[in-house]
């Protein structure tokens, strides 16, 4: 499938199977005007999408303090129809910007506030989010290292940049380097999204990633649904109250040989205190040899299968389809060359300094 | 090996193979005055023992408030010696301690003040660690879970429990209740050494444990050392100073067309910054396949293989050998009755109330 198609398939696939808006790069004004207009159709109107935005423009500044000409096409777009922008650069400290954890986020937010600032002067309003998916370079072979602590530091920092400007964050977890479902899998994605979670963003992506974000899993997916669930309850801290210091209950324990087995206390009080995992095995070895010594990717299969068998979408009506395939003939008509006309890109200067010399 | 032997034979291979101090739990007046004259025999005295102290004792209360007779014998040997205790109660919200985890808080901080002031009574400056093993038991099956968000919970406010008390701690980490080298041991042995070592606890155990403590491996434990250097990391957080604002580099890269990888900035940082863990893998996919496709389980093998292959411990003297066979067979002379009648135990009542009806 043409890239330059994408953006119409996927959107068709959303509006028949998913409940929960959607986002995407806003990679073009072409593009980016196809979403909206696909999205139109399905939600019943552009009155309606600006009314009740849908649609999520994903932003990337390109580091070193470059904006591209494609994407800022896009956002203009996005921010003309009031769809949300989410404004995240993607630096490799130590390749695209410097090498120190506090450099990068200097120079990354030049990079966010300066698109964010455009945002406003297109639309005043245009909700957006103050994003980051910046990390290292991994020094010894060069790669984006998504699944390092150095990663969790600076999505922590960018959590407090933007509480600091009092604009809604996004952060990245459960992200990982592993290339299959191992130890490094397990800690890295808890890493990064215990980080990104605990800091307090509003808007947490890239669950079911692993490879660097270049792979999904379903499974995976399922587990982090558990991990967010395990975090939520961590985030949640010890209640300090009366009735939980249960100084009553102990003496109970302890004068009247009673034990906490019995107590009311204890069934009042443990759904609201204790997190109960679905996939996680906490069972003896004995019984979980019985049950087939399974790992926790094949719990989560299982659960996937059973998901895929019964969940439905929303559907679409045989008008909108109809609709829908008409503008999808219209994209797959367009040539790249027709695409690259569209986008008014001139080949050799693609791009718009941000600070460029003018810096002090 | 009868268990009355254990901590003979293990004290041995102590002395033969490691550099570092040991614990063991003090399991009683006879093992423990064994453990003393052992490490004594081991060390050149007992006065170089006192004066320097190598054994850790490990104490548990028994939860709920009970202090059991042949634990309290031991602590009095460690107490009276000089020997560090490390006092930790090991209850289980819902089951042994109330459910509601500032309740199990409340008791088994009376649990473990009452024996750490039982050790300042016996030998006053006595040097005590404020521990912490408790966790819930999940409410499905009764197994106590130490690898949950509530075990860490109670692992963070033991930490600040003991920082309030002025009282060095000890956490648990690197915990899980998976039985495989999965996913789920990956993010819960993370997840429970994150929150010990960020909550400042002093001391740390459970290395390379799985399956609830039940189960230990080599790979793990190698592992456990690259999650805590990454944690080391992570806590170290980012340093604010004018070189790693880095804003002279940025402006270069924006006015001078120089790239961040040219820098003498980059060059000179990079180690202060970067941790570079030595078995998390990071290549891409088509090198990691050319190099194996290993799991971080297969790549810790192999570091394992070549540390008990490379690495030499201490060794002893045959004089000291000598002296360490001839304790050994007055340790396994002694049969299971000398051992109950060494230590007073009456079996109707072995324990001696903490709280007992007296509490108010």
């Amino acid at each position: 499938m043409p890239f330059t198609e994408l953006h119409c398939h996927t959107l068709r696939e959303w509006g028949r199977h998913n409940y929960k808006p959607y986002g995407m790069a806003c990679y073009g004004k072409t593009a980016s005007q196809d979403m909206i207009n696909l999205v139109s159709i399905i939600v019943d109107g552009e009155e309606e999408l600006i009314k009740k935005p849908r649609l999520l423009g994903v932003y990337n500044p390109t580091s070193p303090l470059l904006q591209t000409k494609i994407l800022l096409n896009g956002l203009f777009i996005f921010a003309k129809y009031n769809q949300p922008l989410l404004i995240s650069s993607a630096a490799s400290a130590g390749s695209t910007s410097p090498v120190t954890l506090a450099g990068t986020l200097v120079q990354t937010n030049m990079e966010v506030l300066s698109a964010i600032v455009l945002t406003q002067l297109i639309n005043p309003g245009t909700p957006v989010l103050y994003g980051s998916t910046n990390t290292i370079m991994d020094p010894t072979n060069g790669n984006p290292a998504y699944g390092s602590i150095e990663f969790s530091l600076i999505t922590i920092a960018s959590a407090q940049l933007a509480h600091y400007y009092n604009i809604p964050s996004k952060g990245s977890g459960a992200l990982t380097d592993s290339k299959c479902f191992d130890v490094q899998n397990g800690f890295e994605r808890f890493m990064t999204l215990y980080c990104a979670a605990s800091a307090g963003h509003n808007f947490i992506t890239c669950a079911g990633t692993y490879e660097t974000l270049l792979s999904e899993s379903f499974e995976l997916l399922i587990i982090d649904d558990e991990m967010a669930g395990i975090i939520k309850r961590g985030l949640k801290g010890i209640s300090v109250t009366k009735e939980t210091l249960a100084l009553d209950q102990i003496r109970k324990v302890a004068t009247e040989k009673k034990n906490y087995l019995m107590l009311k206390h204890t069934v009042k009080n443990t759904r609201k205190e204790i997190f109960v995992p679905k996939l996680v095995n906490r069972e003896k070895r004995g019984i979980w040899r019985k049950n087939g010594a399974k790992d926790i990717i094949t719990v989560a299969k299982e659960r996937v299968d059973e998901i895929l068998e019964t969940q439905k979408g929303p559907d679409l009506s045989s008008n909108i389809e109809k609709q829908i395939a008409k503008y999808t003939q219209i994209v797959t008509s367009r040539s790249l060359e027709d695409y690259i006309k569209l986008e008014g890109i001139d080949n050799s200067k693609g791009t718009i300094d941000v600070a460029g010399v003018k810096i002090e």
